[in-house]
């Protein structure tokens, strides 16, 4: 008998006090429980997402005070857990002390050590160094210190041995991403079941979430457990953590699989859990099936979450969010509003004369639909005192002593109108109510820069700028139909098409909306930035001349034939987007808000960018070229 | 006899077309002076810093291209280089196809292999993964080829043999970080030196300028050529790269050093160069000096390089300066007006009430010193409409019918005024001027947030970000008396107290200004970003606590005794300064504009860093209760 607790503890990142402290009320319950052995995820004492706070001498040391507090707790209980590991005699290649992404085991007030280990933890192996991981950064690799000992890697990997009530397992440790080695050439998996048959295994994670991630994660550890023919652990924090730039949620997802494979037990996502089970007896429970939700519903638990602990992070308990009765900003309300108490939440229309009586309205019903705050404040008279000064000041050129004056576009009273909205109407709203002004862009208008710096393109937070178009129209209806079971969004907010309304050009009650063609250019973009091998414009040509494109990308068949007639329309619209997205929208992005991640490629730190500007190949060009007939 | 010709070139990154364009032509160059070999750069054909660029197939299949090109024009001579080199049989550790960051050789059309290498070309050993640096992320080194081989990397690393005239020379092929070894445990120059003596050593960078890393650099160099008793080579690129949120000068600074390591040729900062010598009579050239220039030279030098090819990189040939009369923005607009011609600068002033006559007047001296253009526009008839607009917004509390007005506090009322000169004025002005804005913000508030989000922390570009306020007034003095020869920079912009001008509380003619104390804060906030092992509240207070905080900051003594004549006022600043660098002002810096960056440690990928807020250890906590005596 082994009774075994899973913790699905929510991790606060850069908190080893608190982090210590939730730990040590999770050992005390197991402990009631009669549980013989809790495991904790990778890094729950640090957290994993910390920037470069790994450099803060003072913060590793704080990290092994804690550590060893857990250690010392580890009384008439086994205790497993991830921390950060420093060895001052040794350095990292930058120079910095020895750090090491590290496995810890304790019994009874000591460590437990892996035979054949210089240290008494065991030491991630592969450290993953893509995406919108930095771990090689930061924390030396076991294959790097195998080297450094000049033996080989599989001579350091070993089983920790735990004696329980007299029998003595052996249990395989690994650390998030040694549990997934296909492309390592090395695999800690095997070399452990190699080794000695473990009892168990136990894979310890801090993995952030994504679409698609937990099926796939399933899939790849029911196979391996099946494989050793050993059960197989996955514990992983809840929580969210942040790179800066980009937020990512931990739903935990914790999953006991039976040597067989079959998943026998899973934590509920997002909730702080600890499940006790008897290691034994685990093939006896009931299989436990992965519901089928739509994607929506994922989307909505990630984001509903995600914003929940954003605004708890930085502290923020009010938000403003500016609503134009388009569809971006009513989702970000319908969104806000089941997070937030009503008094808390302001929405706002900000029109101008080019507002349509239709979206002014639509605004409004939304904000009586969700109960929340609601007021209104034109920007026509403050956006006419703008262009008049502007327009009227004199500009002396004091190399001459002549004088000039500009002209203001109607591009430019766009951009004007924007940044009003914005900078001056909602950052002036947010401040009074006390809190912060929500970024409403989507990923289709991220990708391409479709906003304005420091107007829509502004915000404390953009909870939905890993959202394709189509995606945020598929939540609009899952917040309607499934959450609030009730029109929250107006339907014509759904239906009308979307609009900026800067200008006489884009009315909607004209039809006039974005020069995006979402159908298309979501799935167009989303081959830019999400295909793990990144599609540029040769590529996209290459797909359009052999008449496979809209198979590549995902998009509806028939659609780039119907909008694009000529072969000079689609390179023309081609060009357009591929040098916003690589020109003026990387400066845009620079200085976007913090996003929501999602998506397995998300804006920020995931997708890291240049600002080099457009680049088409030679190859690119002269099938330009061909297919022009030029 | 072997004439070399060291190419300092230009790398565009991104620009593969560009770069071989280029190269071919100091291919074409160097043969007319009968040069033997021509050297270029690491990463010469794409560009090193490219972000996720790498990811795209199309991409890197023209960066082969162009290395062909590069191959085939070697007729006659021979071509050393840097490049991308691809292997489609293998993968990355993130599945992705195999990278390699290459040294290639090349001789009458074909590649000289190293011996002993299952690839025509060296494979970068030492890939460096801190700072602004991702090598590993992209690239797979020769250490993890080795073990993937099951060979010992020694086996890998092996000189050139080129032959010329009838002689063979052997020629240890380094890639940058591969010279600088001392944290990795393993030496690719020791190596190459055991295996043979090589006749000369060439190590091909890509090595982005910050202060004092060319002295250091030169002390490394000289050592290991001396040691190595051989030649050694050194060529890097000019030009200028970024990582999005970075940007980075590159300086050239080629270098020749002889056997027994003494300098004898070295190319100009940021001058495109190709110096041709005879390796036999490299030592009876006359050893080369090293110029002993104020810092301020070499940060002018940068800075000014930097905006230069910064506005040619996002094709921008006009820029907006919003001017004070304060010295940040005093010395960004004496900064432009070297880069720029002064028609294409316009400096803006937008005074309040709170502006001084002082003030006013000192920002129209600045700009008739620099004969640009000029304007006023006042903002305080928008800043009267907005909060007028903002106190009178009917709220409507839609949870229980009834209404609610916001008031706006004065701290409220200093943000709109920052908000309305950026976000309103500048933005609008840029835009019909045809250019962008500047951010003048200082490395000192950029650490600490000292700033208004969409205000004055806005622009297109912080070219003075990376300063600490008092290299700010060494560069002040610096254009006044070196680069303009004459009082350009008002001297009373460099007297008066530096302050925001946003309410009655900040009246420079009353000699109230900003709450830092640039004297003591610009050390204590350098040690939070600079330190190579980063300073927090625990560090700075043991080090307060045993009387040695202004030796380890670098302050001047007996600043902080006398700014803080109690523990608790010190504690104060303290905590306050620090709640502020790790909270607000990194929200900050998320949407802050890209930073030309000078120091060892910038904002942004170099510093890297999570919204996660403060932290105090247990050991601060106890020092304080300690020292306060609580």
């Amino acid at each position: 008998m082994l009774q075994i607790a899973l913790a699905q503890m929510r991790v606060v990142p850069g908190r080893p006090d608190r982090n210590t402290e939730t730990m040590l009320k999770y050992i005390a319950d197991a402990r009631q429980q009669n549980a013989d052995l809790v495991i904790f995820p990778e890094m729950a004492i640090p957290g994993y997402l910390l920037g470069d706070t790994w450099e803060q001498t003072s913060f590793l040391e704080e990290c092994e005070t804690c550590g060893e507090e857990i250690i010392a707790a580890s009384k008439n209980i086994a205790v497993m857990f991830g921390n950060v590991a420093v060895d001052r005699s040794k350095k990292n290649n930058d120079g910095r002390v020895r750090k090491y992404n590290a496995f810890f085991t304790a019994q009874d007030g000591r460590l437990v050590s892996p035979e054949g280990m210089p240290y008494p933890f065991t030491v991630k192996t592969l450290l993953p160094n893509y995406r919108e991981f930095d771990d090689a950064r930061h924390f030396f690799s076991l294959q790097k210190l195998a080297r450094e000992l000049g033996v080989a890697t599989e001579s350091l990997l070993s089983p920790v041995h735990l004696a329980v009530h007299g029998t003595t397992y052996s249990v395989g440790c690994l650390l998030c991403e040694d549990g997934w080695s296909d492309d390592y050439g090395l695999s800690p998996m095997k070399i452990l079941r190699e080794k000695e048959r473990p009892d168990v295994f136990v894979n310890i994670s801090s993995s952030p979430y994504t679409l698609g991630k937990n099926a796939k994660r399933h899939r790849v550890f029911s196979q391996i457990a099946a494989e050793a023919g050993a059960p197989f652990l996955y514990v992983n924090n809840i929580g969210i953590q942040n790179n800066g730039k980009t937020v990512y949620t931990f739903d935990g997802a914790n999953a006991a699989y039976d040597a067989h494979g079959v998943l026998r037990l899973s934590g509920a996502p997002y909730a702080e859990t600890a499940q006790v089970f008897d290691l034994e007896t685990l093939p006896d429970r009931k299989p436990v099936a992965i519901p089928d939700e739509p994607e929506a519903a994922h989307i909505f638990r990630a984001l509903s979450y995600g914003v929940r602990l954003f605004l708890e992070t930085i502290g923020m308990k009010r938000v403003v969010i500016g609503v134009s009765g388009g569809i971006d900003s009513a989702v970000a309300a319908a969104l806000y509003a089941r997070v937030l108490p009503p008094e808390n939440l302001l929405l706002v229309n900000m029109p101008s004369v080019y507002n349509s009586e239709t979206t002014k309205g639509l605004a409004r019903r939304l904000a009586e639909n969700l109960g929340c705050r609601y007021t209104t404040v034109p920007i026509q008279p403050s956006v006419e005192l703008t262009i008049g000064q502007l327009e009227n000041a004199t500009i002396e050129n004091l190399f001459d002593g002549t004088t000039d004056r500009l002209s203001i576009s109607s591009f430019m009273a766009e951009n004007i109108q924007a940044r009003d909205r914005s900078s001056r109407v909602l950052a002036g709203l947010a401040a009074a109510f006390g809190g912060g002004f929500t970024c409403n862009a989507n990923k289709a208008e991220t990708t391409v820069g479709y906003s304005t710096l420091y107007g829509d393109q502004s915000g404390f937070f953009s909870a939905l700028a890993d959202l394709w178009k189509y995606q945020v129209y598929d939540l609009a209806r899952y917040l309607n139909e499934t959450v609030y079971k009730r029109e929250v969004i107006p339907q014509e907010t759904i239906d009308i098409v979307p609009s900026a309304e800067l200008s006489d050009a884009q009315d909607v009650d004209k039809g006039q909306g974005d020069p995006l063609i979402y159908p298309y250019h979501d799935f167009l973009f989303r081959s830019f930035v999400e295909r793990w091998q990144k599609a540029t414009p040769q590529d996209i040509l290459e797909w359009y001349a052999d008449g496979t494109l809209e198979k590549e990308i995902g998009c509806a068949p028939g659609l780039v034939r119907n909008h694009f007639p000529t072969p000079k329309s689609f390179i023309d619209d081609l060009e357009r987007w591929w040098n916003q997205f690589s020109g003026l929208a990387v400066a845009k992005r620079i200085q976007a808000p913090p996003i929501l991640a999602v998506s397995r490629r998300a804006f920020g730190f995931d997708h890291r960018e240049s600002q080099n500007g457009p680049y088409y190949t030679k190859k690119y060009k002269a099938l330009k070229t061909k297919i022009l007939g030029e």
